[in-house]
């Protein structure tokens, strides 16, 4: 999408999310090589498209490494139910609009395992999941604050609860004892959080960063672990105190 | 409830949520005053009894200033699906169990408006409501990270997605256009967060903090404010970047 704010001043608006598997690239920095020497916007977000076509007030964020282009955007696509903040760390918003998608599938997998509702494991699977996504995040240079902000709770809360999110369909399905090939064949929409999944983990190893929801997950979609064996197993971890966001572990 | 650990070693286990209404004192301020000289744990985090009962895996908080303490009830309560971690922020992490009963209403109410969803509003309701309770809770003294961890992001994901919450049921209703009076008569048990959020904007007063989204749920809630109004004034507040989380506004 090319916003033509005014001749020549042309901006690249990214709402494209997740990362090339195999390189761990993120969107912008694909984008960057294509299309060199236009300041390329990344607009991310708790912002289901089927809710900000209905009204629903959405709040969003416009990350860039050239703060005029952001501010730019924020103005020209601010409205009365969608509002547009400002960032400049972009690694931080890309990394924690792709990874989201892993923990949108464990959520779903939590939904599929036949409990009559498990807010609990979800509460503590998202909160687990979005301290392994910041190790990994801040390891790439992302700043800690992001990951608590609109692009980073935010989105994942709302692909977490929300039952538009395709990620977490496929991890009902797969909770439920469908195998991926199935799961995938049944459905008209791609799920990025699968091959996010698998960037993931490889970026992790590469990067030596511990995320071992990803990890269950990867082994999960795999088929190598039972759904129910892969949750266990990440409760079961020792016991200790709380970690704070940047610990090794 | 009292655990006995051993003769003359007991134990207070803390599970109330909330503020004393006028002192904004917390729940182990007031235990301690009438049991000086016992250890006191507060036990928070995502954990509704229902799904607890159920063998929902389920993973909370023992905050205690005495680590032994915490300690001792980390092993005693542990087991299979339910696992406690240690912290010795016991301000932050009542501050966090009290105050996300104020998010649960506004989330309630978001649901109560009439969209089909409103998912991308509850995410962004999350995000800036754990902000401004992140805010309170470092000015009376707690860790930044507590709010990042189950205490804080696990128990508010939990009680704002869940059917369980009380507090979720009381936003819907006056979301809904009920008046706070008919929503608490037709109840048979307690909505804390009523109380919560008188408490907190009193404290918030005083300690000279921001929290624009308790503001909003007090006015709803004494009747000041239409439910939709008060969420469009919150959306329309000056555009700009995101505030890290210690920040004055």
């Amino acid at each position: 999408m090319v916003a033509a704010v005014r001749p020549r001043a042309r901006v690249v608006v990214c709402l494209a999310k997740g990362m090339e598997v195999g390189t761990g690239r993120r969107m912008t920095e694909i984008i960057a090589e294509q299309l060199p020497a236009i300041p390329i916007v990344a607009l991310t977000g708790p912002s289901h498209a089927e809710e900000v076509v209905r009204g629903v007030p959405t709040a969003v964020v416009a990350a860039s490494d050239d703060r005029a282009a952001a501010e730019r955007i924020q103005s020209l696509f601010s409205g009365e139910t969608f509002r547009v903040y400002t960032s400049d760390d972009v690694v931080g918003v890309e990394v924690a609009a792709a990874l989201k998608n892993i923990i949108a599938i464990a959520a779903g997998i939590a939904d599929g395992l036949g409990y009559e509702s498990a807010d609990n494991l979800k509460g503590a699977l998202l909160t687990r999941g979005l301290t392994e996504i910041s190790r990994l995040g801040i390891r790439m240079g992302a700043k800690p604050e992001t990951f608590a902000g609109l692009a980073g709770i935010g989105d994942l809360v709302t692909t977490c609860l929300s039952r538009h999110s395709r990620n977490r369909h496929v991890g009902e399905q797969i909770g439920r004892g469908r195998t991926l090939e199935e799961t995938l064949a049944a459905m008209s929409m791609v799920a990025e959080g699968v091959n996010t999944t698998r960037a993931a983990v490889v970026l992790a190893q590469r990067l030596e960063v511990k995320m071992p929801i990803a990890e269950a997950v990867h082994r999960v979609l795999n088929g190598e672990t039972h759904p129910r064996e892969a949750l266990t197993e990440l409760m079961l971890r020792p016991l200790r105190s709380e970690m704070p966001l940047d610990a090794p572990a």
